[in-house]
């Protein structure tokens, strides 16, 4: 049975706001896992209300549960986001923090509703940052449940003090495709053990 | 004349919420400061509609423009933050991402609109991460032009994976209160010497 | 065939300086996986000469080429390290840093040496910062070449400024000895599947 | 009177391995400093015997004594290290956990013996890390007893995966020269107010 993934988008710019260099990364990671037959939704987070909080459902007016259960329905989630000041997002951070509640959320042999998922990640910025943003999301994920195959990260970002967005590339470099490549083959190949092979619980 | 400080609270509780851990810490530290003779607004960020982006006025409905005033208005910058994940809170991070834009936002001589500001921290949470998050917002505001005193954070966590609040705990930790004052007294002495000798700039 | 692990102890004191707490965290790790029938082998990294670099043998009296033939040779590596001002202990960087070569040494397509491999970590400290020396840690051993299982940390830490050390506790904390449990189910469970099913590589 | 300033090149490196591009950063920063009256004296942490351990003298061989004696001799102090995974060469880590016994070594009024001395950083690589590395030192300097002056860094680093490095380039990037300028007006304008003015104490 074909793999499915859901990427989500952390830009600070809604759908209207101009492109987005993040969505240009993620676009790359969505064609190669289509060639490993992954069917893969993208979701731009800024459109969303996402409250401010720690549980699967804040209440009025939030649209957290409907991503939430996206991410549940699918095999893989990847992670997206522009580097500010070195670090992630607050839109990406946002979402983990939601993702929080998934501690909570295990069944009778303590395994979390994330568990046999695989994550990977989409990190770019105008110049440096995308090794921490990337430890920060590893991280974060690994606590609420997540599993990381080897190179888990397409990044981009340009020399120090830079302005060059990635989107404005002409071309992808080499060295971005290559790891692109690498990242959809390692986590579409992870992500097909662990589903067929689920952790075994405390039981 | 003495000095002002503006504290911001960005707990992910707005003002109805409940109790604040932070706000807890935030009082302890603006208690100290008050003994130094500074006074001190203290905002509740979660109450505020604070829009995604990187500039100083993100159009219709952004509250950002008022609360950049007051810490441009004050001499000192209290950033208060829980620690979620081990990691800065959403609200924490989204400010500073606001404040990307001071980095724009020099005079003829190259010195950003926070030159001569001093900036401590109020960091808590259930267990582990204080260290981390200092780490994080020390480098974000010092980058965007915050000075920084000897011991620029006090924190509270609890042990490895507790649930005690700070907001619930019956009495300040000596170590903790000991933390508060030197914070108070390292911060309002540096702040006294930025604000009567400007950094000198490129010119 | 029964896996193998190796179990690097990044303590900051050689076998003669006395009981290690992150020796005690490793114990427990080892004892777990020793029911999944792992054979643990675990070094104290203080007794070795570990050059400075980023190559695999920095020349006359190196000893770092010895270990690395055991990480190659074991299924999971388990790096166990103290935590020190909220990060992590020098001489875990120092061994993360010698495995930077891994990136140079791969297959004709493209998998490096520790492909297939899975990491785990054990974090101790008096307090605070076990979350970030994970971060830390897990986008190091990512970035070369190793996977990693949900829950791949096992940590320990008192409260805010406290003093207490791991190896005088008196009781192994429940908190504590669950994550064990699990970290140890989650790595042993997909390091079978990954030394069965090796990663694909580029070709 | 004129400041003085202690320059720690954190490279891997010792002094027969080559030109180190920390070693260049580091001399624009002491070049900038010199204009400015403080003489610098620069160490190469490589070529000496500093073992591991958190206290200010580690025994036979040790060669930490001499150094910190230095840091305490000068108002300055510049730590340069190189990126290694995005984070701080483990040489940087070593200087930083011998400087964690100043926490213990107050004056009776609390303050260390770093009171009042101001740091900076000089950080480059051949790619990504300069923001989280100036992160990482920031927190565990302040944390120590140094004051930190806005714009605390002069960093380099190439393209993302790139493998060029600093000491190669032909010409030193405007923005690299800026930022290096700002720097030291910076520190030494906060170091001289800091040396004249020390911090209160407890009492």
């Amino acid at each position: 049975m074909p793999l499915s993934a859901i990427a989500l988008n952390a830009t600070l710019k809604s759908s209207g706001g101009g492109p987005s260099s993040t969505d240009r990364m993620l676009s790359l990671i969505t064609a190669a896992m289509a060639k490993e037959d992954v069917t893969t939704e993208t979701i731009r987070l800024a459109d969303f209300n996402i409250k401010p909080g720690v549980t699967s459902d804040e209440g009025e007016g939030d649209e957290w549960p409907g991503i939430r259960q996206k991410i549940l329905d699918a095999d893989i989630l990847i992670l997206g986001t522009p580097i500010w000041m070195g670090q992630p997002g607050s839109i990406s951070k946002r979402v983990l923090e939601r993702m929080d509640a998934f501690l909570e959320e295990t069944d009778d042999q303590g395994r979390m509703v994330s568990y046999g998922k695989v994550a990977a990640l989409a990190v770019v910025g105008n110049e440096d940052g995308a090794h921490h943003v990337s430890a920060e999301l590893y991280q974060a994920l690994n606590d609420v449940g997540f599993t990381l195959a080897p190179n888990a990260v397409a990044y981009w970002v340009g020399e120090a003090m830079g302005g060059t967005n990635f989107v404005d590339l002409q071309e992808i470099p080499d060295a971005v495709q290559k790891t692109v490549d690498m990242l959809a083959r390692n986590t579409v190949h992870l992500a097909t053990l662990t589903a067929a092979n689920p952790f075994p619980g405390e039981g």
